[in-house]
């Protein structure tokens, strides 16, 4: 393992320059959530976050480039974390509950956090990726397909995974949920009762 | 019932007038669909049409109005016979056959259209829709949730044929295909599996 610094650039303050900019940069996504708590995606103005956190306008461009970079930085946040939940956090969405139980907390998870960021999703523009190959999507699919295994599913894991996947489509959630009014706990019932199906009489595999 | 013709436009000429637009249209289409086989969607270009055809491109464009007009109305054609298929054809895929046989046929039919025309509807500039909303989209929404609730699905039918029209995908298909290398078979098996889990032990329905 290298000690040189990837990214010199930011090695080049004192320690409490550095943790300065930590600082005010967290201070700035805060202020950036409470904004979008409060008027949405949509209301998120970087002139708007420039005077909730009260700074200038330029220190907010200067930190994320453009409104684009604002929303991708608190995507890969909420992102980063909803990984660490499905990956090492308690169980049942973390390992130590039977690979359904885990399955089943998945799409739970996964619908909570579509309707919590889904719109974030939109505003930041992300039409430069192929959709299914973004690293998080890849991640998502790896880990259905190791759940769907380790119940004992065996049937094409791989294809499988694919498919729930695409039920968990966030354009397709929104749309259930703005147009058609349907209840997140409906949501998540059904994916409960596609997976307890699929997974079926292989269902009990050894909790990991 | 009116009798007055709807677009007395078409009512202006003689029947014999009629009856060469008619033909005419037909030999563009077949034109069309020739070159796309060829060539792929990408391929069709309204120069390259009215040179297969042996009009000219003014005829062209004046029929359809452009590329994207075109590429409609090669799609409503293939739709309306597939939507024909499922519906008054003959079965396991049209009435008759026990309801998850018809899912089961209805899934392997979408496949093999998506993997047909999935091209076109990509090249057709369909963005201006809500693609949840498109009329062909919500009746394979429909008659999923009937083939669901026929086969005595009662948990949800209407979100879990939701779920299923989200794993057929045009997009997702294609991006199985062509990226991953997955054959129609794989695809159509997956499907299988998919819905005769999903029925699980309410399958067997009446056959309608």
């Amino acid at each position: 393992m290298s000690l040189i610094p990837i990214r010199s650039g930011s090695a080049s303050g004192s320690g409490q320059e550095r943790r300065d900019a930590a600082r005010n940069r967290e201070l700035l996504l805060c202020a950036a959530r409470q904004l979008i708590e409060e008027c949405g995606a949509d209301g998120l103005t970087m002139d708007k976050l420039a005077e909730r956190a009260g700074v200038g306008k330029g220190t907010v461009f200067r930190r994320f480039g453009s409104r684009a970079g604002l929303m991708m930085t608190l995507l890969s946040d909420a992102e980063a974390e909803f990984q660490g939940r499905f990956m090492f956090g308690p169980p049942p969405l973390g390992p130590g509950a039977p690979p359904l139980e885990r399955l089943i907390a998945f799409g739970a998870g996964r619908i909570g956090y579509v309707l919590e960021y889904g719109d974030l999703a939109r505003a930041a523009d992300h039409s430069v990726y192929n959709k299914f190959e973004v690293p998080a999507a890849v991640l998502w699919h790896r880990h259905i397909e190791h759940l769907l295994r380790a119940a004992g599913f065996d049937a094409d894991p791989w294809l499988m995974a694919m498919s729930l996947s695409a039920t968990l489509d966030p354009e397709r959630l929104l749309h259930a949920v703005r147009v058609h009014g349907v209840s997140p706990e409906r949501l998540e019932e059904s994916w409960r009762q596609l997976v307890t199906r699929v997974v079926g009489s292989a269902e009990g595999g050894i909790p990991e």
